[in-house]
């Protein structure tokens, strides 16, 4: 029961060999480089038991994975259901939006261990994991999980995991430039994981423009079950944002400040989004592709400056304008960039990731220069920043001089890295769809023939139902 | 393809200028009292670091942001996921469900910080906020979220916000009432959650009383999808609750000794809801209703004795009880509340939160009434009942009746607040729903023509089909 | 509008008395024999606050809680929703999969709290127990989780709970020889959970063969949404399962280095799995099914190992091989089980827990085989093993040995009681439903008559559609 509307299709999107070699070898090249980089840190290597005395520890409650496992797995949550099912809105393509979410983190998070860990945590000639590591992992691909939200439906898997590999490479390299060369703080990532993620999935897309999507525009709405399908990916991504902001923020106070301040934005978020969102149509409905994506704009906002002194009323407020300006992006500016700049953002990253990202990089800067030692104390003004070794004369004002240079640091990466990535991804031997056949799981996916797809034919009466 | 029943619709209950005015004054309100009230506590402040010091911590460990932070997390997603989906049972709400249920929620904790700071964590002018303080929060909302059980479907986005701006009020006061000034225990809330909620919300819903609601009854039933969204509602509350108990305990012992007594008493709670949802039933069948609900008043009913020395197989004892008053609920008293007392209870909340709350405030008297030192130890027994200060001689009988009459109170408080906010909930400004126009999405959303409105329409000859 | 399809139903599937027989005797066995043997242990006891004086602990944080209660919420949504969820992907089986899923569970965990605890936490004739003995119930439940899977569909819910009874012994019988006897590592159950709960299931579903199963052929299958609601269960059992492997770890280290094991292996375990699915199909389409479960593998197959010092790169080597023999035991050997074994297998536990379970016992007899001083340390290397008292002059290849003959074990008894307690199942007092009407809610569920049902005739024009 092929359907007819396929047969037209030009391109030979058949993964049956391109998908698994690009798996296999890779893969392959992981467990190599692993086994000759990767090892356990200190703290997961057998040994601890022994420099556990050296290290005069009394406790075993002091091994790292105390402070922060529950917080990875939070996360881990968040980049796997919370990424996976948000997407899942489009009526026929839930298994895509899962499945290859499934696909490109679990390449992500090994590619991203090697590249952080060349970076970060390299001594000796091997890469010492921990929990840490784990989380830095998943935040790198985080941000492909972001880029990939532009260009959901209308890629293969394997365009995904060519873009997984260079994004994540790139990642690393402006996370270095900017967390060791410019010394900047941004544990929750709006600059280095949002911001990039966006500017960088925006740009591929561009590169990537389909002048004939309309073709598949019946399939670029939801139907009832998959917005609540969605909703499951928005919620875990709003109730577990404290731990992504507070995952690898210093022991102590900065944990538990940037747990509260991100509980705070993202609650003041909600209320604007739904005000904007019945605001803006005429009916006074609300749209559930805004509560869906624009109550998150409060976590990414504050993402750099949440394990700062922000306080709860300064989180109140960028939540709250984060979720104005969400809204109204996906209201007036989604549409604008589709028609005039020719970019097609699916699920309207530009509205959750862009611009909260860079709000979230600008009140970072500003949170950081308007530090003082009155407000953060004398030793907690030093820790918050980190302001030792040769950093040991860095001022706040300074300081917020070089979180803003991150910020344009990470526009740059993300615009020059999406078009040479965009170029690569455009060559016609990954498998993509045609336009026609955007949206749809049916090209990549065994799809059951079931009464849906039956409720579907209703639509073509020309065409007779499966039997 | 506007459905024709919707144009006898008499009530106007578009949103477009009430609702984002109620939110956007509101947020504005929180932002200036957050700015004038509201900051970090101790542990969540950058000077902890030099505070640390003079309280003689050893380790970063001993912020309470690591003993309470996973338990948070849990209760957290219990109140955005467990009761959001939950409700997710009908037809054609899953929207209200889940979204007014995130609306209502994320204003309410903003509004439960300030009046639950005002009343336990204010000091120098100040509120100061902590982990802890986030739980709180969480839990009076949970009360919200209750009573929205019982009006679920029928009410406006608006009214179900004041209804949370009074419901979150007169939950801190009688939250003070037994906390502070009948020194009652009750961490797991069975009282001022469950008790206090349920009642206001039956309270409210009789005020609310639409004496033409079957003409809605087509859609006050599940369908097989939201059915299994339900569970995961139903799953979440049910595994969560241990955390949900033990979350504010004492560190220790009294948070393990809740988490375990929980952890029995929903165990035992399933199998007799099951047993008597197959056995009031001609045929056998179970039934969803129970299976989503009734399992969990075992939860419910040892919220206030969990942290007590109840035992593991007093904790089977109340959880089996529950879960039989529960389902035998759900088939008797449901109905008689309806048809007698006018009482429409949209999720059965009497059965689920009500009764069950009624039993975890006497059961916890009992269990307080019986404590003796041989049982709880010297200290234990000082510890556990907090008999220190004005409160040193307390005995544990004494204790038993000031549990008892906390009990009392909170029925008194959820009356006397339902009546009144059931009044003003009535007045005709605030945009809900004809009675043939509940438990409907499209009222308050932009809801997708789908496939299934198509099937919908199927059994209604008369109407077309969507083109 | 009872369908007519099942007027020919032969067999009597009324539970109306004996499911609440079962179900009430049962729990009030469990509360008796809570009475007599359970109580709290140490550190949940309020004993405690006197206790830690004497045990010379400086802080609450050294109680167990906060060494495992995140780990053992993880586990508990592994046990409830992850299998629960996973099992929904039948068209009409949901109700089933997740209800019996919870009821089996919640009964198991009260009977394996007091069988384990007979065998492992009895002290002068009292049970204590502690939030160890809930992560070990809940593991223990998740044998008959698995084994579950195979029967999924095609028994009662009395069979269920019979079922249960037995396993669960077993299982702790087993338990005991392997841990205590053999003195055997197995933290994450490769052979105690995965080997014994796999083989017993697809021994007992050996014995319980249906000849005429493919009369309910047609409610094999999934649809697309049943689909999306497996994935919900795939991905909680995949993200957390670094928590299932290290949630009895000794802490510190051990329970680090679980995680981190895990993470690996289950990473590369998706490349592969992908890989696989595509390139065994003539389309190269992936299919769900695999991805559902061969993406799971790798977790099953660290399970006894990842506590040991596998490193990263070997946990990608385990994951990556773990991922192909699923995939290929999907395409493959599950027909050729069903054809020439009869051996029907719902879920394909065959693939996801008994050849991995497999290769996870041999994995970890190899691994401690290979251990030395040197890579563990000589504190690290007794601690690892637990080489001390009777146990000081073992060596690393003898354990290897005593490893490999706790596989032997495993499988013995698994065999052995699958086949009675098969014998026991298929006495024809149970209720179970005759093959025509497997896998079908309606026989022991309260189905709402939906839209769904009403598709679903469309395929039966004969037969008229619902009112």
């Amino acid at each position: 029961t092929e359907r007819p509307r396929h047969q037209g299709m030009a391109k030979n999107t058949n993964m049956r060999w391109r998908l698994p070699l690009v798996c296999l070898l890779w893969e392959a090249a992981m467990i190599v480089l692993f086994g000759v980089f990767v090892r356990f840190g200190t703290e997961a290597d057998a040994h601890w038991e022994e420099e556990k005395g050296e290290m005069n520890l009394t406790s075993d409650m002091e091994n790292d994975f105390y402070f922060r496992y529950p917080s990875f797995q939070d996360v881990h949550v968040m980049i796997f259901v919370g990424f996976g099912f948000l997407m899942t809105f489009l009526k026929r393509y839930g298994f895509g939006a899962v499945g290859f979410n499934f696909l490109l983190a679990a390449f992500g998070i090994q590619w991203a261990l090697l590249m952080q860990g060349w970076f970060h945590s390299f001594k000796d000639g091997k890469i010492l994991i921990g929990v840490e590591n784990l989380i830095n992992a998943d935040f790198c691909v985080g941000s492909v999980c972001i880029a990939f939200g532009a260009i959901l439906g209308k890629t293969s898997p394997i365009q995904l995991l060519v873009m997984t590999l260079f994004q994540v490479t790139l990642f690393s390299v402006n996370e270095y430039i900017l967390l060791n060369l410019l010394h900047v703080k941004d544990a929750g990532g709006s600059m280095t994981i949002h911001t990039f993620g966006a500017y960088f999935g925006l740009t591929v897309t561009r590169v990537l423009y389909r002048p004939n999507l309309e073709q598949s525009k019946d399939k670029q709405g939801s139907v009832y079950h998959s917005d609540l399908f969605a909703m499951i990916g928005t919620l875990y991504l709003w109730m577990y944002w404290p731990s992504f902001n507070s995952a690898i923020s210093d022991h102590g106070d900065a944990q538990h400040r940037s747990a509260i301040n991100t509980y705070c934005s993202l609650a003041a978020c909600v209320l604007t989004t739904m005000a904007f969102s019945s605001m803006l149509q005429k009916k006074g409905k609300l749209d559930m592709v805004h509560i869906q994506n624009a109550t998150l704009a409060g976590g990414v906002a504050v993402g750099t400056s949440a394990e700062m002194m922000l306080t709860p009323y300064g989180s109140l407020i960028v939540g709250s304008i984060s979720g104005i300006v969400s809204t109204v992006g996906y209201v007036y500016f989604t549409p604008f960039l589709e028609s005039r700049l020719h970019i097609q953002d699916t699920c309207g990253i530009h509205n959750l990731h862009a611009m909260p990202g860079l709000i979230g990089g600008i009140v970072g800067a500003i949170t950081a220069a308007a530090a003082t030692e009155d407000v953060y104390g004398k030793e907690g003004f030093v820790k918050a920043f980190d302001f030792t070794g040769v950093y040991q004369t860095r001022t706040a004002s300074i300081q917020g001089g070089f979180q803003a240079a991150g910020i344009v640091v990470s526009l740059l990466m993300a615009f020059a890295g999406g078009a040479i990535v965009g170029g690569i991804l455009k060559l016609p031997i990954w498998g993509d769809a045609a336009a026609e056949n955007c949206f749809e799981d049916d090209i990549y996916w065994e799809v059951p023939e079931d009464e849906e797809s039956d409720v579907y034919h209703m639509h073509n009466p020309d065409k007779p139902a499966s039997p």
